[in-house]
């Protein structure tokens, strides 16, 4: 097979490229071959403060790195405003394309990043990790097991931490014309996504918001809600905020089995992770006590999952490059259901709260 | 002070009447005295299945007991459709009154039990057995720490249970004439009360149904939920259901803190019980790990949770009987917020999911 390492751009000096740099070092199928950003400058000072090895081109445009024919694929974590223009343009450059979350402003724009990822054969993936930590194939196994879980009847998820007054003023996530989506976008996107993980990624037939979401000044979402209704009567809820304190739930209740999880998106350690299982839970005959009692599954890694991701997609699209592989649609597709339900979320709030129909 | 061992009668043979009829036998202050049901053959056979002692009167009728100048107090699992008539008349004969929930079918006929218990100076309180497990101070503890939990935003409860087709079609809590609420009154009652506590017995402003609700032939709920407002911006999420894996969890996310437990109703094991409290939970600096993650808090009790239950109620009885106490009036108040908020989820249900405001 030959030489099957992706060779990954990253354009964009956020925070969170940190860690997915740590991820592409430490991914046995990827290398960092250079760093792009709006200055040289900052490119530079990124790389150092990150040890990036000296192979490691810098860049001082995202162009010029997007021109660098070395690079495969691009890891994208500029501000979600940005990433349609980017993430089209990585693509029209055949660069596969890695892309942070939310994945658009709205499915507008994100149908055109997929329509220009499929018309140039590129793989896509958006950069949300859990999916790829081995325990979530172990929920995902608990969930799809009729015996022991059922039918999905009602799930919950939340995700919530307490931002500091620096980021409740400057932060991207809190800037209009930089991630207008705020809080739904930055974090109620992972209760969409662990809903319809849960829901066998089935979208839901109606989505109305709840109300009392918390805006700025500005109008970017600080805090609110969601209820999602299927046409078989399964319900789900989720809260996000960035007012209260670091919280991270899953629960899915089925008509055999209920999953609990509390660390979803990110599990407390980085090298085991559990969740709590329950199946065909009852009471004793006095009612004093639970029999049987729901049981606790620990999942154990070397690689953190962000590690998995990389891995993943690295593996997708060596398929494509080496082996005339073609890209796997699975990521797009649920990515786009997410951003289906991001947008009802918001279109519900700015219609007085009214039952958003989901339409494909 | 001489004798302060209140003598218990029981009107009613309810299969939960077993549990209760034990936990007055533990309570160190307490004594069943008498048990009362429509038919003298099904008070005995009562009485012997669970090993009465000979001391216990048999009544073949419910006023029977309630004429007995002995009784100091009665313990009513009756249907809810008869709570009001057996309890109005309970007070009038000036006995203390255990009362099982849902409370009434309605705050109307709630507010006519509690004026009879108020005029004739009785002791009222619910039967909601988890308000007294130690472990609930502890929680109550957390929720009212400023620096460990702060300020309540978001609530969630859920309760369900997989009821089977027998449950579904003869129990009484699938019958409009008995238990009009149905899933709601009985299940609905304990995530309503779960909200209500994490919310320090504030009442919410405004209450919304969730829409598709699980209604019988009959109209009884089989499963619903609700989001209740409150004016400070706090928000709750219950969902109740008969037809799910049993699934009993409360969590309380607050500014600084976060609080989860799974078996808020009956803990798993009958002589101790735990909950998950976090507190200015945070990621370490590369978002790879929790830093610090939430602790897990045990308390260990001798007595099951409805031992503590009779005892606290027997306490107030004696302090009125043997003190010249009055009766306490935190437990008929959060009883009475309770079913106010019953009776606006049922409103919103049969309104179109309507907001319906709560008027205290």
């Amino acid at each position: 097979m030959g030489e099957t390492i992706i060779r990954i751009g990253i354009i964009g000096c956020a925070d969170i490229a940190r860690k997915v740099s740590r991820a592409i070092a430490l991914a046995p199928n990827a290398t960092l071959h250079a760093v792009g950003s709006r200055s040289l400058d900052k490119a530079r000072k990124f790389a150092a403060a990150n040890g990036f090895p000296p192979h490691v081109k810098v860049y001082g445009s995202y162009e010029a790195l997007l021109d660098d024919p070395v690079v495969d694929a691009v890891y994208v974590p500029l501000p979600t405003s940005l990433h349609v223009h980017w993430a089209v343009l990585a693509a029209q450059k055949k660069k596969h394309l890695l892309l942070e979350k939310p994945v658009a402003l709205n499915t507008a724009e994100f149908d055109h990043i997929i329509d220009e990822c499929e018309s140039n054969g590129v793989q896509f993936m958006d950069c949300t990790m859990w999916m790829h930590h081995p325990r979530t194939a172990k929920m995902a196994e608990f969930l799809s097991d009729e015996q022991r879980f059922g039918l999905p009847r009602y799930i919950h998820a939340c995700f919530a931490f307490s931002a500091d007054p620096d980021f409740l003023k400057n932060d991207i996530r809190v800037k209009p014309d930089l991630d207008a989506l705020g809080a739904l976008g930055d974090i109620g996107w992972y209760c969409v996504r662990a809903i319809l993980f849960a829901a066998n990624y089935e979208l839901p037939k109606t989505v109305i918001a709840l109300r009392q979401p918390v805006l700025n000044e500005a109008g970017v979402i600080l805090a609110c809600g969601a209820t999602l209704y299927w046409e078989d009567g399964k319900v789900a809820n989720f809260h996000c905020s960035f007012l209260s304190n670091l919280t991270i739930d899953l629960t899915a209740v089925g008509t055999k089995g209920t999953l609990h999880v509390h660390d979803f998106t990110l599990p407390f350690q980085e090298r085991e992770a559990s969740f709590s299982a329950g199946s065909e839970s009852s009471f004793d005959d006095l009612v004093t006590k639970w029999d049987p009692q729901p049981s606790r599954h620990t999942v154990n890694t070397d690689l953190p999952q962000e590690v998995h991701m990389v891995r993943e997609f690295s593996r997708l699209v060596g398929a494509i490059k080496f082996n005339n592989g073609k890209p796997e649609k699975k990521w797009p597709t649920i990515s786009r259901k997410s951003q289906l339900v991001l947008d009802a979320v918001r279109t519900s709030i700015d219609s007085n709260f009214e039952p958003i129909l989901i339409q494909e």
